[in-house]
């Protein structure tokens, strides 16, 4: 299926591990590198894997997808040698909510989608569901980032205003893993 | 993982399969019974298996949701001998809206959840997703309904209601599988 993507840590891949934190709950094993692999194979040498899935959007309105469309970029731009693969959890209160609640916290009291609108076309992202893969995963989802060097503080930036949202409050795991290509 | 559920056509089950009809696109082959069992273990004799989990809703606000939670009955009802499985699939043009434009067709447009609530507390209607499980399903959504002999000419105009509606041009295959309870 090629919505579907396996992040694989351990000691091969072309994304160096610069660094990995819990910020919520527990860290995942330390590894040195990392490949991000279409579909779902067992793979030799990995200390972790995360498997996670693109699909339809959640919460974005056609007046929000059009403005991103407009100035997001694509993954894999020559300059954007730095990624970060921030996988969170959100709690059973989170996933209680209705939708226009969980609408609510995202955006008109959040402010999730403007914040990430203010690091384009600079951060490219791409989101992976795991919550509904039918089996129990570490968390509900990966995001994958990736920006030049120099936007590294911006970046840091975008992570610091989104942590500091109500919607973040739902989170109950999260960790914080940096790479760099080789 | 326990919202995680298989729909397993053959030649057992507690469940006689009495009609299984395509509405749209392919049939299913021909079974004679159907078992529902938690989890996905490969099961022998199996001539079909179709797998869904339950998942947070989409698209109902609170308060619908209160409305529904008010009246909606549980699945499991002595009198509640007959059942339908209606799996379906919605098309790319579906996935490619937001969730505003998902939201309007489904329910100011159409009322999807204005008229099943006309059929409340007579039909028990359990939601599985299996758009997003990271292999290829045959269907999108498997919805499992259960209501008592008497009250099957009412699951009839129900169906035949959200099939003249405008979320319905969006299905791309639609199956329609009755059943009574041994």
């Amino acid at each position: 299926m090629s919505r579907l993507f396996s992040f694989i840590g351990g000691g091969d891949g072309p994304w160096r591990i610069v660094s990995s934190r819990a910020i919520v709950g527990d860290a995942l094993p330390a590894a040195s590198k990392l490949r991000v692999v279409p579909g779902d194979q067992p793979q030799n040498g990995a200390l972790w894997t995360l498997r996670g899935l693109t699909s339809n959007e959640r919460y974005v309105t056609r007046p929000e997808k059009t403005g991103l469309l407009a100035i997001q970029p694509s993954l894999g731009r020559p300059e954007a040698t730095c990624a970060a693969l921030i996988p969170i959890s959100k709690g059973d209160e989170w996933w209680a909510l209705t939708q226009d609640e969980r609408r609510q916290v995202f955006e008109e009291t959040s402010g999730h989608i403007r914040i990430g609108m203010d690091y384009l076309p600079a951060v490219a992202r791409r989101l992976h569901h795991c919550r509904d893969l039918g089996r129990p995963e570490p968390f509900d989802f990966l995001t994958w980032f990736e920006f030049a060097p120099a936007d590294a503080p911006a970046f840091d930036d975008l992570l610091a205003r989104l942590r500091s949202t109500h919607e973040w409050r739902y989170v109950s795991r999260e960790a914080d893993i940096r790479l760099e290509r080789e």
